[in-house]
């Protein structure tokens, strides 16, 4: 039973630019921007710029382009900001953690000793998020 | 700093037949098991048959058809199990929770108010594994 893809969501509004977002990466098949309630400094999401509900209904050829970018905006979030590890977490449906329904991979640049926050515990300064914006964008030039 | 493959982990030996799994899933690209220390009833492995360290360091179109893996087996993993919803975790580097160091996709079938178990917590019995792995077997032959 395959759900029906929802055009309102948050992400398909931000991929219309009718909501804003602190971009870091963007091509034809691919928009990585931080997540604004951040489990950790330099917390990304990558989403599909085609329609996708979740992991399991998305196109596999598509699917198989997207993790390309999804790799790609990794390296880029470890390296720029000198991490020692990433955790990729990506949820499907409200049981499996999935708030936004719209195809997303979560990127969690992880050092030892630094726990995860909860999801979605709280908003971060605008301040502190274009400063690793600039970072992570910069190694994606 | 890209860190060196050690053909001597614990999956590249799963890969040689050297240690028994409870294999799901097998083609010319990955290799699909259970975890015998399952976080969550259903909790099964993918990984590639070509050498990779962590996601970060796979080659990209290689990891391309990987990805088409991934979700080949864990559309059957909650399906086969009447999963509401599926968790995908891929953890990179100690910092980032890996403990195997061969590149492995993490899918965890979920179902509303089931928690995760930690990480690597109880040996589950061969007979419940068994059990699983003919319902998850099943569904991808």
């Amino acid at each position: 039973m395959a759900l029906v893809y929802d055009n309102d969501n948050v992400f398909a509004k931000i991929l219309r630019g009718e909501i804003p977002s602190y971009k870091v990466y963007e091509d034809d098949i691919a928009l990585a921007f931080l997540d604004i309630m951040p489990r950790i400094d330099g917390h990304t999401l990558v989403i599909p710029k085609f329609p996708a509900r979740t992991f399991l209904d998305a196109d596999a050829d598509k699917l198989g382009q997207l993790i390309k970018r999804v790799q790609k905006v990794a390296r880029a979030v470890k390296n720029s900001l000198g991490a020692e590890g990433l955790t990729l977490l990506q949820s499907n449906e409200s049981a499996g953690g999935q708030v936004i329904f719209h195809l997303h991979f979560h990127l969690l640049p992880r050092w030892e000793g630094v726990e995860l926050k909860p999801a979605g515990s709280q908003m971060e300064a605008p301040e502190a998020l274009q400063k690793i914006q600039t970072k992570i964008a910069a190694a994606l030039k």
